[in-house]
């Protein structure tokens, strides 16, 4: 079985608080993000907390954006997940930059490659 | 910085190939997968790719679930990203349930802790 595509986990640090407490940004760099990315939109949806949050999830022609929002610790989870076309790495940069984030982690896992041999079920991998 | 959420990556093959191609059944398994997790819904969307392939995201009061089936490959990829309440590892049983699935690989992340210390900036780990 081919890899099938490449995703990527995405934390981020010391963001302006501003940022990302505002939907309407987080909508812009997600168009904007999956753009970079070469990738296609197919729809999108963004969500405001109460009292403070936002989380957004874009479906993709190539699978889907995530971003999660924690103001009150300057921080966002996203995660990318591009299979076919597209460059998520570009995309990761779009969101990382218009988010101001100053500390980034990115994790990347392939999808869809090392099928468990044998009758191997529920394999459990903490990372 | 506080755990705030766990992350599971989830791989899962030799599935009926009519079960991923079914947008209706991928629909009402993902409700039952939030339900038996004990999340809340917020916006589903689901779609069905030509000529096969159906990808569908969940947007959760606690994060998201985002499924995408390759019918070709008896194969389907998926991500639950619980924050707060819930038990992702039981939404991740009923979707696999639901989807006859025979092989599983589950990777689970935690989300929003380890911040990088100092000036570290787009670390970059492989898994």
């Amino acid at each position: 079985m081919e890899n099938l595509g490449t995703h990527l986990i995405l934390d981020a640090w010391e963001c302006p608080r501003n940022l990302l407490d505002d939907p309407e940004h987080i909508r812009r760099t997600l168009i904007e993000a999956v753009r970079c990315g070469g990738a296609t939109l197919i729809h999108l949806h963004v969500h405001q907390f109460s009292p403070h949050g936002v989380t957004g999830t874009a479906t993709l022609a190539e699978s889907h954006v995530a971003i999660h929002t924690w103001p009150e610790y300057d921080y966002f989870a996203a995660d990318l997940f591009f299979c076919g076309a597209g460059h998520p790495h570009r995309a990761v940069e779009t969101l990382t930059e218009a988010m101001k984030a100053k500390k980034v982690r990115i994790r990347e896992i392939k999808r869809g490659v090392e099928e468990p041999v044998g009758a191997l079920e529920y394999a459990h991998e903490e990372t």
